[in-house]
């Protein structure tokens, strides 16, 4: 039998990653931490047993988790991260020429440290308008006094530290801390799999009461389960199928030649539902 | 250690499915044909090893497979399928309608009574407009008198009896058998998986070759590798992003209803390519 790593969402159902060895693992504060090296997907971060991301793979998550929201604001300067350790979100914030700073605020520095070593390529962590702080997101986004044009919650499963990323309040407090024409986006879960139904509706139904547009997209990322990824948005301002906002995307090519999955296309097509995905958070 | 179904696409990864037993094992002319009851995903059925479906999630590739082509004619009568022995693809087109015949053309007897016995909900195979043929469809298309409206590629992967599905000649064949504005639909792989990218560049680069209109189209599909599953669309006549079409759609309610992924956004949207899509068929 070779090496392998197994994660399992529905039961006995889930995937295999072939691997060559363990790079790093750390028991931290919050969760632990490890680090494989894979047979075909460049690094492996996983964090208690569920996948972060891979070398191969993340370009998928951290473009649509950044890239929706930042065009759907029309000038986006200040940004906020919840989450998102492994850098890669921040990384493509910072490719947008109007941020002028990007607060990052991740509770575990375990995982910034293993990014920082094993996935060199993902995180921008040197650039001087990104300030990393080691903070619990949640407790800092109760006292923000300089408001932000976006916020990203870039957190892991609704188990663990980041189970109060799921709740009305937590979404009631980043309103308050967004500029009058403020963007939010969130990771909300595979709609494939049905144990996690509860929080997506718990998140949808908080963003549809608190956000005059809030709607989910999705993404396909072949390493979580299922291959088929839901993400939020949240708009104070303009809706993310504007066609200003098209234009926007279209009107930057230099950054869109820089991407391996996020084009105009793509950002429209992700917001077109299955039946049975708008069901769940009907 | 439980029963599993593993089945690896990438080297070492791949897919785990627990399972409660196998209901089905033949070895015919063609290939191996199994059925398997799952813990989550109802009976799923394996062909040499390659999941082909489950009762869970059937019905996002056959609804795409069929209803993009069906809805891209401004009238189709007469459908030809070539393989789809499950009979989930039939089905759907079945709903259309405008539908007076339909031309099924498995080479595998086995695959059609195994779905019959083990998948009753996936075929619709008592319908009087269904006329099943036990042959070669790669000899069929070559001495086809009466032509169609929409042919529909439901074949397994390019390795066996399905490997001429990916040739030229065959849709050169295809295109003989369509009328004027007919329009073809077949199943192209995923994106993700580079052993299957040069099948992909073959089949687009002939569909390219031979219409006016070919375009890739993308689905989620949990049980297939990685999630992601690309199908094409050719047409003589109209292109499936045509005002008209997206019009069509919208106005057959009672279908629509009947379905648990396909909507007209959906329709649109799932013609919107990734980057790194797009590149593999440039």
């Amino acid at each position: 039998m070779p090496l392998s790593y197994n994660e399992y969402y529905n039961e006995q159902t889930g995937l295999t990653i072939g691997l060559k060895k363990l790079l790093f693992s750390e028991q931290s504060e919050y969760q632990l931490v490890e680090v494989y090296e894979t047979d075909t997907w460049g690094n492996l971060m996983t964090i208690d047993g569920m996948v972060m991301l891979s070398e191969r793979d993340e370009f998928v998550y951290h473009e649509m988790l950044a890239h929706v929201p930042m065009f759907t604001h029309p000038k986006p300067k200040r940004v906020l991260i919840i989450g998102g350790g492994d850098g890669g979100t921040a990384r493509e914030v910072l490719k947008h020429n109007s941020v002028i700073h990007v607060d990052m605020v991740e509770i575990d520095k375990t995982v910034v440290d293993a990014s920082k070593k094993h996935f060199p390529k993902v995180g921008d962590f040197e650039n001087p308008k990104l300030n990393v702080l080691y903070e619990d997101g949640i407790a800092f986004i109760q006292n923000v006094k300089n408001p932000y044009d976006v916020i990203i919650i870039d957190g892991s499963d609704p188990v663990g530290p980041a189970e109060g990323l799921f709740e009305k309040d937590f979404y009631q407090y980043c309103k308050n801390a967004l500029t009058p024409k403020g963007v939010l986006s969130t990771q909300t879960e595979s709609p494939w799999v049905e144990s996690y139904h509860p929080s997506m509706k718990k998140v949808f139904g908080a963003l549809d009461d608190l956000f005059p547009i809030a709607k989910m997209y999705l993404s396909f990322i072949p390493l979580y389960p299922a291959g088929m990824w839901s993400m939020g948005l949240a708009s104070m301002g303009e809706s993310p199928l504007d066609n200003n906002v098209i234009k926007r995307i279209q009107s930057v090519s230099k950054l869109l030649a820089s991407l391996k999955y996020y084009n105009s296309d793509v950002h429209s097509g992700s917001f077109a539902l299955p039946n049975f995905v708008s069901k769940i958070i009907k």
